[in-house]
């Protein structure tokens, strides 16, 4: 019988995780595959550094040309990270006929349109559900699942750093700074928060999502992006006050020509399930036109559940293989070039808390401005009215459906006035 | 190009769906399955009733021969329902080399080991994506996306009726004969709800998942199964006040040498995504060794959703033919019969609701009795007491872990005291 030989590039926590899987479960994946999978070569940079128990040193190497140079490797597993030099292994791995499995959610946002066409051109696969929501298989139920629907919008909580922060901020009081902190001891932010705080991995991930939910070739930089460094502890109370989660959220849907997407923290109702997806969890949420609303949850991140997704991914592009059929996991994919619907043009709920001084006329102003702009108000409360101090007081306000210009422009006059004494803090509401 | 032809046996809301949908995405699916997809010939038990708007009528047909006399039909979907004819039906196409799409959970329920393993025999496919949670992948992701762990656990609300039911005890107040007739009068629940509100429609549901999580073969009607009928509404208040939801759930764990498997309604928190699937939605959570926690969650029942899962099943049968590969979807099941665990065994905590009358000493006695039996108890409210009038008190206790035996053994003791004014309502806590 045939094996199917898996050249490795990169083994770090989730390399580790795969090898660990391929091994604990080598004969049921025989079975399933109809061959054996074997870890033929394995792409590091130091060979010196430690490994996952037993994977046989002698399999390590530093040059990429002992891995695309064995023409006995079938599938090559791209697991290292980063744009360079993922991205020419993975163009090499494909140019030379193998196929690829990948985790890489930053190349995919880059370059996954052009990675998918030049798969399909070579007849070989492109796996890749390990780069959006770790353990969660998305990828395939955008895939497979829903292969005979149409899928509408989506959206999803796809950082486990924000969320983690958030639900530490919500559920327990702490400051942001507080509940970052705590995010970096316990190992689920980067001392460089950035990337996942700022909102830029969740974009990513959108990107990722739309390019198989809509057939949509984005520019990922222009993707709309929101962090969650402005949140404080009491937008979380207000939230709460009104029945509400502040989530950090990737939020995509097709308008046809345009495609809209967004990345930013949202209030969402605390009696559904995406409020309810706590710490470091994911969750993404379908909506198909024949199949309706679906929602999928799970470790979001982790070497072991991404390796999951990873081994699943090496056993459907191995059946392929095994079978001639190279190239089943982006068969049919088509992709356009779409332009993003502008911030400007969304439409949504939103939350408005403005911080004033407390004089004569002030709530009439503000309401006044939102109504000059067509943005109706549902629900108001203040805070800390009454007093003579000269303390400010926060005024919340929930707005019925609105467009966002109408909102920015309601919020530009009212930012003008002399009653303000900090900014306005703007929340989208979400569903 | 070869097409791939489909013999359909029934076409009622289900079927008339997947017909829609093999339409309205034909050039996409055939993309993605390398040949078209052709509705060949359509099994009906009476022509003259109306159909999908344009399915062919000269497909129709009573005669079961028509269809598997028919060498060029290549796939077999059936959505008949029921084990008779379905049963013979399903075995005749695996005898004559057809592979299988059906969404039969009773039918798979009483007979899936037999018919998984007869097809494997013949090297054809068997899917049935369609059987359980309608629109929710999730036997692809039993299947193919957890292919590399181990699950160790999963739980589910995978009746839809029930779920309604609960939801509107819950959220609404109704009892639940007024719950019940809503769901009646909306569809949602059938005429004669007992096979739903019983329990049994979760039980066939859960065999199907146990069969494919664990490799288990059990006797499906030993499935300890409890329905929701003696649910009142002041059982939702209680749990409420504890900060739990009321869900019909089916459980199963992987014991080793046992499995167990229950169907009963469970307080869950109310801070979960289970506690908040509401409605008709259904969910399924899966613990993975490696993958930790999964919830997939979405419409359970319906045509649409229910046909969109049937159609996905139908490109992977599709491609696997076209590819000489067929018996993708069950290469690698193996199941073996697996003793139940018995209900006595399990472990759980409690939520016990007991009635009695508000005499010196009642507390004592219960308290006393399930001590005596290793019961320990972590919370207890007491409603209604301090009156004189003879009116029955409520006493709530909600207990740490427990053995099922013990808490038995104990509810049968106070169950034969004087002070009992009604039977006492046993629910179990999950998780």
């Amino acid at each position: 019988m045939k094996t199917v030989r898996l050249g490795l590039l990169g083994c770090g926590t989730v390399g580790g995780g795969v090898v660990r899987l391929l091994r604990e479960n080598a004969s049921y994946l025989a079975a399933r595959v109809g061959a054996p999978l074997e870890v033929a070569r394995v792409l590091v940079r130091d060979p010196a550094k430690d490994r996952v128990a037993d994977l046989d040193r002698a399999l390590l190497t530093t040059n990429p040309d002992d891995i695309f140079g064995d023409a006995s490797i079938d599938v090559i597993v791209e697991l290292m990270g980063g744009v360079t030099p993922a991205r020419s292994y993975v163009e090499r791995a494909i140019d030379s006929k193998r196929s690829v499995v990948t985790a890489n959610k930053m190349l995919l946002a880059v370059h996954g349109p052009d990675l998918v066409e030049r798969a399909q051109a070579a007849g070989v696969d492109l796996a890749f559900e390990g780069s959006v929501g770790g353990g969660i298989p998305v990828i395939r139920v955008l895939r497979e699942a829903m292969a005979g629907d149409w899928i509408e919008s989506l959206s999803g909580i796809v950082n486990g750093t924000c969320n983690f922060v958030l639900t530490r901020m919500q559920k327990d009081g702490l400051s942001f700074d507080d509940a970052l902190r705590e995010a970096q001891e316990k190992g689920y932010a980067e001392a460089d928060p950035g990337l996942d705080v700022d909102g830029h991995d969740a974009a990513h991930k959108l990107v990722v999502l739309a390019m198989l939910a809509f057939g949509a070739r984005v520019e990922h930089e222009r993707v709309p992006t929101e962090g969650i460094r402005a949140i404080e502890p009491i937008d979380h109370r207000f939230a709460a006050r009104f029945g509400f989660a502040i989530k950090h959220l990737g939020i995509g849907r097709d308008h046809g020509t345009a495609v809209e997407l967004r990345v930013h923290p949202a209030l969402v109702p605390l009696d559904t399930t995406l409020a309810n997806v706590s710490g470091v969890l994911n969750a993404i949420s379908l909506q198909g036109r024949a199949l309706g609303p679906c929602l999928l949850s799970g470790r979001g991140a982790g070497d072991m559940p991404t390796a999951v997704s990873v081994v699943a991914d090496i056993v459907d592009v191995a059946v392929a293989r095994i079978n001639g059929a190279s190239g089943l996991k982006i068969r049919g994919v088509q992709l356009s070039k779409r332009p993003l619907l502008p911030i400007d043009d969304i439409e949504s709920r939103y939350y408005l808390r403005f911080v004033v001084f407390d004089r004569p006329g002030v709530l009439a102003r503000i309401t006044g401005a939102l109504g000059d702009h067509n943005v109706s108000i549902e629900q108001m409360v203040q805070e800390g009215g009454g007093n003579s101090t000269g303390t400010p007081v926060q005024v919340v306000l929930l707005t019925h459906e609105a467009k966002e210009r109408d909102v920015r422009r309601a919020l530009a006059e009212v930012g003008a006035c002399d009653f303000v004494a900090s900014s306005t803090r703007v929340l989208r509401i979400h569903g």
